[in-house]
């Protein structure tokens, strides 16, 4: 595990000021980068502390800021209007992402044609989303993503891209229908796609229990650390191949 | 990785010689027991190598020759009835596994608490099967795992089983709705299942494409990677906790 150096890094799109945070290995060169998106609640301390993660692997990271100007949401009740304003405005949605992406390459000790993404609960969804909006990125790695915010119609997806979909047997905001409506999707433009299903598991699987939560969602250790390596495991073979 | 040594080991059930393969990294104690068993073919080559390798991630390994003899089946006319002999005869095919698993442990250098099975085709097969007869083992890791002959009473199945379930998306011995009924058959007793689908990739994809192969079957480099160091992790882990 390689040590890591953090800043905050600036960025926008229409107008919107964003505030990501920035973390690469200690003396690297160009080495990979990957996006990392945070769930509803915004970049907080649980998503910073897996970015760092992420950036000891040997990858520059950005925890990018989708809500804009470091937004946290506390009260749950802000969460499905902010949800439903993102999945009715795709462009904006899809923009912040690519200002994100524009903005870590723009940052230096990066590779730009090795980029992936990656996120949790909704930043799962739009990791997801970015592969089929067509973004130029290796792969997609989504951890418990609510697959009902993703669309199946993946014809504008990068051939080469990958997506890995990590996900729990018991989340109900990602039914067995709508896990295979999506992968249906995804296999109908030949995209290479791969999905692992923890059982027992429900939605927020790598979240602790910290304060009240939904009664769909729970940790879950087994699933944690195994959908952990498994995005070691992808983002090392995906950036070797 | 460990350097390993290899020796065969005879063993037998019911009056059938059967003549595994054991592999142990040079200077262990005494560290989890793995079984590794063969696909329809054999005892052969490619299963060996398996073997050793999975040897060399620390584990001590028994490669078990459920046909007895080391019989190896190169007439694919003989596959079918070689199956149906297992399936109509679960004390002999469970039996000879068993046999092969107390084997493993007299050899020594082994804990006896720490085994776990894994498996190719109808190895894999076999694998889920030895959970649900109540083998007392830790996990099992099927790699495309005929799923048609596997049943979904899990009922006898220990408690702390864990099973990894590596499938391809067109496997036709490994529909979806026999992995869902595998899957329901576990969650129905608690069982601590993971399964993980990759993309464009059906039967033996862990098998190089070396001599006539059924359509249904393909050699599939991601799938060959990932599902690799999905067993990795998953021992690693299994063994751990």
């Amino acid at each position: 595990m390689a040590q890591t150096i953090a800043s905050d890094l600036e960025y926008s799109f229409d107008g919107t000021r964003m505030i990501g945070r920035r973390f690469v290995p200690v003396g690297a060169g160009d080495v990979p980068g990957v996006l990392v998106i945070h769930a509803a609640h915004g970049l907080g301390e649980q998503v910073l502390g897996c970015a760092e993660r992420v950036a000891a692997l040997g990858y520059a990271v950005l925890a990018i800021d989708l809500w804009g100007e470091r937004k946290q949401i506390t009260n749950p009740a802000e969460i499905g209007p902010m949800l439903g304003a993102f999945n009715a405005n795709p462009d904006m949605w899809m923009g912040r992402i690519e200002a994100a992406r524009q903005a870590l390459i723009a940052s230096g000790n990066v590779d730009a044609n090795r980029i992936a993404v990656m996120g949790y609960c909704f930043g799962g969804s739009s990791s997801i989303e970015f592969v089929r909006s067509g973004a130029p990125i290796a792969g997609a790695v989504s951890f418990h993503g609510g697959l009902d915010n993703v669309g199946d119609d993946f014809t504008k997806a990068g051939a080469d891209a990958r997506v890995l979909i990590l996900t729990g047997s018991q989340d109900p905001l990602a039914s067995a229908a709508d896990l295979a409506r999506v992968e249906a999707g995804m296999s109908a433009v030949g995209l290479n796609w791969e999905t692992n299903v923890y059982a027992n598991t429900k939605h927020g699987f790598t979240e602790p229990d910290r304060g009240p939560r939904p009664p769909f969602a729970a940790y879950n250790a087994i699933a944690d650390r195994r959908s952990w390596s498994a995005m070691s495991a992808f983002f090392a073979d995906l950036f070797a191949h």
